[in-house]
């Protein structure tokens, strides 16, 4: 609630509180989503968040966006946001999405350039440009930080690892596949 | 909350819920953004929603999302959302935004192309074109049904109208300042 | 939640939070509603709060009120409060009140001591009191700092002002009537 | 929300919820507060509700009223409501009033016209009129339907009985003790 | 949410947020329910609570546990939790359970090991032990601090002390009675 | 809330509400956690829920509990519930359990009969029986229908299937890598 400006500077969920004579529009607007987000990754897109870390007005206003920016071919993986839902809306290109729900059924479609999908509260859910031009698409969120778990690399990338019998039960194949994934799915050293 | 997909189809806050079996991706998929709306009103702007009402997969979400369009010119007039946060992308062109605090300062700003804007929850707030060209936006709202209140429309022409002297002392104008912002402000016949 | 008074005396919501050996009776009671308020504004009525900013107990607690009074042809002007709903109840005198839907419907009444009327959240309403003699009312609201927008006031004594095309546009009418509503509703120097 | 107005008429919370064209003022309005209630309990108190159940318009808004008489003497005696935070404003004569925190602590005062006091959410809490005339307050909450427990009542009572040896060792004395306030708190045979 | 632990240590409610860098598995396991706790009161039970004062980890997710052990015989008196439903699970003996609704009906079982019972937010509830050998229950609050008010000793042990005409006009009894109570209840001096 | 139990018998949520004349102890009871699941799956564990599709007087009250079986050996494998956070209470065994914070870190520990253990709300978990002997658990969950996506399920065995491209993609490996963790996963033809 945004009564805190009116108040002396304060922290709320860990985020300053200004007070009334100190805000100013720049607390309000972010710049960051204007350009393209450079695709360096493996899977060849990348998200640009404009959440809560980025725009300090929105403490408390339980709302975010971020950028998704694709490659040809590229993927944005299989992830969960646990605290938020998520609506798309493609600026460029094309995109095949999808989102499995509780019962294990695929709900997918192809979206077009203005066209909008929902991604419901905390379910695994992935989009991908087959296309042969970039993608880019606008992603709102109901959370100023819905957090992000990519799940391929939360299970064979985190610190300490994920335990190998974990992951051999879990996907009933055995260490060698698992450590193919892990060795794929690695930081790549300099 | 999805849940309510497992079951039999029901209603749940008035909009359908539909059992697993039943739903399918045009439950969450809306094409309805992808073209400019048609600007017919006397302000130069239109509003095309993407809310739970085009979106049967948004109930009990918390989400939805918005197409501002604006002629060189065109104004979204000053209006609250009752139920939610907003916050904007602008698709093209360039916008003067702002809104008034309830300690009645005016944080307003230009933003052009890719660039965001918040207006916290409530809080009266426009957008306006002051380029030469066309312009577009899309908004994100924290509900699945914002709502709106367009202020000048509400006070000046709602059904049954506004009791005159309520007008005139708010406004400290006499009678025939009123009549004549609720002559122009009047639907039009035909 | 009042489980904050055990613990060592902190802020939450950026107001106090005391420890259980600190509080006492004064943090959960209010003597400033016992007289009506003084009325010296142009439109004829007073507003007083009793919200978490006069009885600090009622941090967190989602709940505050408000006393209203009014001289003869006294306006509560259109307002809204951007995040709660209210509910008044009438101690003195009697008043025609009313709020607009997101339909742009009146919904309106006279109501009399002792009687009550709904506000919902976020929605334009206003009081007149039509009698020839004082009225008060007792507001409750389900928000410890509800907080006000008188849209008059908003629209046309924001500092900086809302830049006059923004007005003309909204209420179309030219520069004369919206410089005339600005110079009656500007504050009066003394 | 309001917005289940503008559907056609359904349930949510099990409570009507009216189209748009078929509301009126007087879903909104209630004038059952504005006389006091007859009192003919023992213990010379009485409360009229002013919730959901009497003003339809109040579903889904979270807020409600009651109206508190008392006699000379009278006691509001010790209850909780399980769902809502209370404060109450004096409207006629004086009130000892209290609640007793997690911590068994004693918070109490005296209250006279005009002045209010809150009692937090779920704990117990009273009211006595200690003067020599009747008094009267009225009661917000920030629920719709805030439910109450009259703690006396709920354990010597109910319907079933609640066990004797619950009572007797709750209250460590025989059950001739709990008997006798059995007796005394059941409802009259006429 | 847990958010907050990537960011510099804060308090938030008024418990530690961790930075990332500093969380460890420690902050949110418990080994406190392990063991029964030891029973020494006069009513023959005791609750160990897994609260946020107990498992830091739990700030800001809405959960928490206790552990219940009750003598042959014992009882866990009525009470109330003003912030939580309760729900528990039997994990040695049998214990007869209930609470009573706003309506003043008493909802009562018998279970055994292993079986389940529910108490719905802020309602009045007990278990007894009425079997000849020990029993203990795990009960799970949907806060994570949930608080608990024991109505026999909020009434009669308070300080100071809630003033005797509440409590003889409550119960309908004199002071004969209402001392004999008070006298029971009173922590014993050693 | 359990107001509605007052009213006529009507559906919320989906789920059946059943006016206070109809209500029993049985609709707040269940005895189906009392006995170890039958764990016949690849995995080597069970999971029974005792959630409101099993306990009716749970709908709107936000708690649920679950019964965690393991064979040794047996591994709930790594999952996220989009809906709540969990924490877990081992009734008999121990078990190696983790969860991956959205920063990537492991944080997971042994815990033994008795302890307790947290997993924030919508981050993949897991717990391993890396005993010699069955091992068990109740965990309770601050929904009334918290959901479960088991993670290896979800991208290899949902219906349609999740697009070899996505999956090739996400874990950096060949068709035959996926082919082949999609015929371990697939169901078992009888």
């Amino acid at each position: 609630m945004l009564y805190l400006l009116f108040l002396a500077d304060i922290k709320v969920n860990g985020f300053a509180c200004k007070s009334e004579a100190n805000i100013s529009a720049s607390d309000f607007a972010f710049e960051g989503l204007a350009k393209p987000g450079i695709i360096n990754s493996s899977v060849g897109s990348v998200v640009t968040t404009a959440n809560v870390e980025k725009i300090p007005g929105l403490n408390t206003l339980g709302i975010s966006l971020a950028r998704l920016d694709y490659a040809p071919g590229g993927l944005n993986p299989p992830h969960t946001h646990p605290r938020a839902t998520e609506i798309v809306f493609v600026l460029e290109g094309e995109l095949d999405v999808g989102f499995i729900t509780t019962a294990n059924k695929l709900i997918s479609k192809t979206i077009k350039k203005g066209e909008t999908f929902v991604f419901p509260r905390g379910l695994v859910h992935f989009q991908m440009n087959n296309g042969d031009k970039a993608a880019a698409a606008l992603a709102a969120f109901n959370s100023q930080l819905p957090g992000t778990q990519s799940i391929a690399l939360t299970l064979f990338t985190a610190t300490p690892a994920v335990p190998d019998d974990v992951l051999t039960k879990a996907f009933q194949v055995g260490t060698k596949e698992i450590n193919k994934i892990k060795d794929k799915l690695a930081p790549k050293k300099s």
